[in-house]
């Protein structure tokens, strides 16, 4: 029998919202949300992430801009950039460490930092989707990041890895159909052929569920759409910045 | 009123679990939970991920011994070896490239592949916990990346960022006090004195949390461990090894 619960229909759900009411997110559900994210799992409790929750419209807006122009940035009551922080970490370690070298710019802390603000903002989501509030991940905060970064006046050792928009969502979109399970879940060593294989099954799959969404506009299967993907030279200004920032030292 | 509702209290009570029963996980569980990890939000659905299941008693043992010999590798049931994949991508985008320039090998392509097999990892560690199984992430697969990788037979462009143990727990560990909320949580720019100063109010809480689990044998506050860790020359073969996969060549 197929395991079901209420958490499990719940995640079983999830679509991105690019459209919300003009209903304000209180404090108290951000604090429920911002919370459950911080009840995550974090690599040895460093806990290595910040998240600003942007309420200021002219912010927002701003925010929009140096993010691709995305609309719902603005519309949305919230919008939580999700950053990635050694900062703290290495200012409060300071007094201890007394001069001592200390590898908080490492690479190894990178991914640590990354991965602790992602299992976070995930929570956060599930907890928002729990509320009735929708979300999408904005990746856009990474297309001009310094400038942004200079906006939120994100110090050293800080980088905006996602935004967040959250609100009561005006419209509901379909559910996006995902690879096949036997793609992405290998048993006890990795499995090229499975990894590859399936993908034609899915551009199949997808093709579908592009005619159906665009009135049989569009049929582009998803091999072609990742190829395309793949060949934008996109945010190569990130390896410049993440060093200027004090990352990826070692 | 502080929302709530059975999803919130689900999140708000977890814990790492690190002993299990002798109890099996079936398949349809274990689909179940990979399933509901990949209905996280992804990178413009590239899907960067590949989780191997991990069941053989000598892989285990052998995958325990690379990570720094933790017995609850061996004891789980299913080990969950949660990987970033750019192999996949390259491979299924390369007949429609035909020969011109792509650049999966970007450092932004690091970070998307890593931020989407978190955002799985942790709503399948919901999925798990809200089935009554236990989770504990280990980063310890990054102590020997290269062997264990090579045990696993990663090719270039997929790399494992953590594992996670899985399966029904023997004992249930406190809930951990986290930070402040006012520590993580800023509003409409970064707040570096909230961010330092509330890690004054932290100390103290985790000075009681240790003595109150050591029976008053310890009481290390919160920044001088983090200090402690920031010291330690932790896995700094992590960017070379990446270097090597064909990661952040750009």
């Amino acid at each position: 029998m197929k395991p079901n619960n209420e958490t499990l229909e719940l995640l079983n759900r999830h679509t991105s919202v690019r459209q919300f009411q003009d209903k304000p997110v209180s404090d108290e559900q951000l604090a429920a949300i911002i919370g459950a994210g911080q009840m995550a799992s974090t690599s040895s409790n460093v806990q290595a992430y910040t998240v600003i929750a942007v309420t200021e419209p002219d912010l927002k807006a701003q925010l929009s801009k140096l993010s691709g122009n995305q609309a719902y940035i603005e519309q949305c009551p919230v919008f939580l950039v999700w950053c990635a922080d050694l900062y703290r970490l290495r200012e409060i370690s300071g007094p201890h460490l007394q001069g001592a070298a200390s590898y908080e710019g490492s690479t190894e802390n990178l991914i640590v930092a990354t991965v602790d603000v992602s299992l976070a903002a995930q929570n956060a989501a599930v907890a928002a989707e729990s509320l009735g509030l929708g979300i999408v991940y904005i990746g856009g905060v990474r297309n001009n990041i310094a400038e942004l970064s200079e906006l939120l006046g994100l110090p050293d050792l800080v980088y905006p890895v996602f935004g967040m928009c959250l609100g009561y969502p005006a419209g509901v979109n379909g559910i996006r159909p995902r690879l096949p399970l036997q793609a992405v879940l290998h048993h006890n060593g990795y499995q090229a052929d499975a990894s590859v294989e399936q993908v034609k099954v899915y551009d199949e799959v997808t093709r579908d569920y592009m005619r159906e969404r665009t009135g049989g506009q569009k049929d582009t299967p998803w091999s072609e759409m990742m190829a395309g993907r793949l060949a934008q030279p996109s945010r190569l200004q990130m390896k410049e910045f993440l060093l200027q920032k004090g990352f990826m030292q070692k």
